[in-house]
């Protein structure tokens, strides 16, 4: 029993998932005739009362889109200096926008409205001109943290007053919203884009969706067709998105416990320091004493449990929908065993 | 029956196809670790004699990451006037590589090494350094056409003489090889870099693979990720085209086949005008007399026959997978009777 | 007495400029504090009854910023197949505006309302925007032809009807309007900006400027401050403008009769082939027979007269400011003797 | 009697120096013909050790070319968070060069080798690839501060074990060498290309120069070509910097005792919160109490003393060439009195 927590993005369909995919009605999308993937981007815009949506192959082209249709080169993103669009998407911001990043240091992940306000360049021929802000909630490097609805709005409020975009990357949006009780329709009021990842918790093999109004989203599928995102008969994938957004938002709630059980057990150890909090499905923890970040991943890695050293102190450990209450059960006797 | 030949990027998998697909072993490929789509690129790689290749989502995310590769900002590309790479990928050339293109008029898409000596810019500041050539095989809109052997060589030939990369944008270069009895491992002998498309006549629903050296594939795999293209279980797409490659590639000449009898049937009527020599399985031809290009594809449509009015003047017809030799029975049946 | 015919980039200040220059008043023009850089700004703009000037160190500069204010990346610019914004800016267009160019091939460098109409690319998203429109007045590699006006008023008309904007590379614009009697204000009112060069005809060391609306000149000068053209007491060279502006336009027809004089004078003889029509100070003829291009530049050059094998078979002379009546006296007994 | 010490960017040039601009040999630069930019080039160059150098309008364009030549789109570049290249040059590393900057919070504008070491990112194609380090010396924003040597040369040893190149903004670099004593030949021993302004404390009215390897200058003068950096007859400006270089350098010195002076008169007031310890010319100081930062600057104004407020509670005053000896007894019996 191979128990897989280095990341949510290794989930592979169910079987009724795979059903769905199977059975797709598919078209030609380029051609705008794909009923699944015309389907998908139907439900996701009315989830978020947006008017419209773009099906995207993976979330770094959704987040990557949206911010080439938000910026001018020369421009400048506020974002988290941990952002994954910052630090993980191959410096993307730079090479499609020609955009350059000011990052903010948050407390895990999170930025405040004062952290924009101090960000905001002055109207200024020698200043890149501040055009964009990205949050990315929950927030990958900020141990799956969710930020605080008024901190939201408070941001919000900060770039209507400054003229600002405001982008949010909901890789784990969802299960934001299952930890919070927020809703998506609320998400959809304030922020000018989201980015929403199939692969991740919802457990799709690929696929993101990237959701604005009409008007951003046509500037959008122009932009998708020139980085070679506009893929032919999507459906079969589409389905697959369909399926998760029907079945697999409220299941979260389970791997969102299946976590902090993990944190419970762990506390208990010597080798266990710093645990960031647990909010949702990712739970980051500092090694100390007999073991490194290393050897701790090597030790339960022979027993099948295979998680990530992310620093020479720090391991992570991400739980989803291919990591069940057996599994679990299983980790947490191995833990209490070492 | 629907006949659709607006163009072979319609088709739809056929039952073993979606078998396959649905059956495949699959992984996180962002880690390396789908088997599908490693062995996809394995065998693409092995097919053409190159160390290494990568599935990308699209035919056009994988010509401009090899056009990426090839070039720095400031560089000029060498094309035909009406590539695929220049007139169909959004202005990607200039989006993504920073690249100026300089045109050559071929004969239905096919360029000469006379041309590319002629359109080698001298090493001057005031110019843009020509630093790669791309070819079309067969070309879109040459209707078609597959080079003859030594033209490709002759060009090569100019390239290297010149400190040139040469690219091969092989969106359907199986058409190609099945109509001259060319191999795959001769392409692979003198292009730098080659793409394929499996979502054309090879009839897979998306997906296109780059071929090339190991290093080239190792800096493309990084612009890939830039891009948004580095997808997770991509292996129910990737086993798509491994079963392609394996069934459907001998059966292109019948498309083949089926395109020239139609231009048999459509050369005896009134209003047919030129018809572009059919070496593959695209035909177009003019219409003049009774129908405009308009009013005789709306004519057809009328009996679920679905084909493109390119200009004013002129009709495009594609054969593929889905259009059985019962369809083209019908197809010829009509054209008679109009 | 050396001859300097390659070109009109060669003049050098007279004795009247050189002291205006050294007696001009300078500021930190960064800071907008440099008297003799905004009286020329605001000479230029009111010359062609535009809003706003902005001052670059070359036309290669103004014409980039120029054509980065008005596109966008994905973007597609129309212009003569040899225009200087094309082939002798280091493929500029595409390296600072990720902008693709779509020629056309022109009569002396002129393009036609009718060849503009047929560059327009549809509203396609696989198609790169077509947005601008350039046209270069001269034409340096059209041998100094000159626009009729109406063909100029023709493409303003095609441009407005799809929404393109329409920029001039004026970099010896004084040129035509002293050749055809049309103003500056005219062509103030078609064109939505205008970059001219003082280095050229005009006679100052270095200098480019450009015109437009105060919004468009807005943009330019954030532009411009990115690229590097932000400097700071450039009042010294400023300040030679001024004193061209006044002086030096008028004498631009002496330049003409001058390569006008020379052609008569190649016109007699065996070795000259076709030459372009002279219509302002360039001058470019075939060679044959005796002389290669290459072996009658260097000819001339035992007689310290300067000019330029442009191909094989082509001289270019330029007359300017510094090719004064004696030289061409000396020149034309030259050219009888060979 | 006006006293500016906004910038040093605003001196003028003197009467020695005008004269040698106005009997300055001159040429066409974009044919290499212009010895007094030769002369220039080949003086810094000399200077520094290097192979060649490139003479450009302006700081910016020089640092701007530069690190276009070191890197890639989608490289990063490290460099202290308030550098000139990343705050004041228009966002130019992402605009001309695609690439992404990682920003080191560093002390007085200083950042060390452990921070460079923390800076660089693994090899992995999620990350932004690691390719330059710029430092600036002295650091504008850190009070006109100096490295120390030793610090220098161990950034240089990070760099080598990494395959990073080094970048100097030495845009007041003469200012350090003659505050520590070290040389420029140290300096072109370390760093693989270097700025320096002419315009600042050298007293040139324009004008910086890139100095490095003769194979860096031939790509960094193609660069400059595409930015608009050609110039024609520059000679009448390089020879100002030519002045400069051979009388300019040493008088910096009086520039740096003049700084301290004033320091060491404002420490003496009520109102002066921290002042920035006062290396060379530069001083940056709070504000308290009875005034803020602009109504003392207002204040100061009265008595025609500019000296810019940089945040509510700082002050920055420049010294330089054009602030005389008189003039600092002047502010300092104003300070005296306030």
């Amino acid at each position: 029993m191979r128990i897989e927590l280095r990341s949510d993005t290794f989930t592979r369909p169910t079987t009724e998932m795979l059903h769905a995919m199977m059975h797709a009605e598919v078209g030609d999308d380029v051609f705008g005739e794909d009923p699944s993937v015309n389907l998908l981007e139907q439900k996701v815009a009315a989830l978020f009362g947006k008017e419209a949506a773009l099906y995207c192959p993976t979330g770094t082209m959704s987040n990557q889109v949206a911010i080439k249709v938000h910026t001018q080169p020369g421009d400048e993103v506020i974002c988290e200096q941990q952002a994954h669009v910052y630090i993980y998407e191959g410096g993307g911001i730079a090479f499609h926008s020609g955009s350059q990043v000011k990052t903010v240091p948050g407390k895990q992940g999170r930025i405040t409205a004062e952290q924009v306000v101090g960000a905001i360049n002055p109207d200024d021929i020698h200043r890149a001109r501040t055009s964009l802000v990205c949050l990315e909630n929950t927030s990958n490097r900020g141990g799956g943290a969710c930020y605080n609805w008024e901190d939201i709005v408070a941001i919000r409020q900060v770039c209507q007053m400054n003229g600002l975009r405001l982008h949010l990357d909901g890789a784990r949006l969802f299960n934001a919203l299952v930890a919070t009780g927020q809703t998506a329709s609320q998400y959809g009021e304030v922020f000018d884009s989201i980015s929403i990842c199939l692969n991740k918790g919802l457990g799709c093999p690929i696929g993101s969706v990237l959701t604005g109004s009409a008007e951003f989203i046509k500037k959008a599928r122009r932009v998708r067709k020139v980085f070679g995102g506009g893929m032919r008969q999507a459906g079969y994938m589409a389905a697959a998105g369909i399926y998760a957004l029907d079945h697999h938002i409220n299941r979260l709630a389970d791997d969102h416990a299946h976590a902090k059980s993990i944190a419970t057990a762990l506390a208990k150890k010597d080798f266990t320091g710093e645990i960031m909090p647990v909010e949702t499905n990712i739970l980051i923890f500092e090694v100390k004493g007999r073991f490194t970040a290393q050897t701790l991943a090597d030790t339960l890695r022979h027993y099948d449990i295979h998680c990530m050293a992310i620093s020479p102190t720090q391991i992570r450990m991400v739980t989803h929908l291919d990591v069940s209450a057996a599994m679990i059960e299983k980790l947490l006797s191995v833990i209490d065993g070492l």
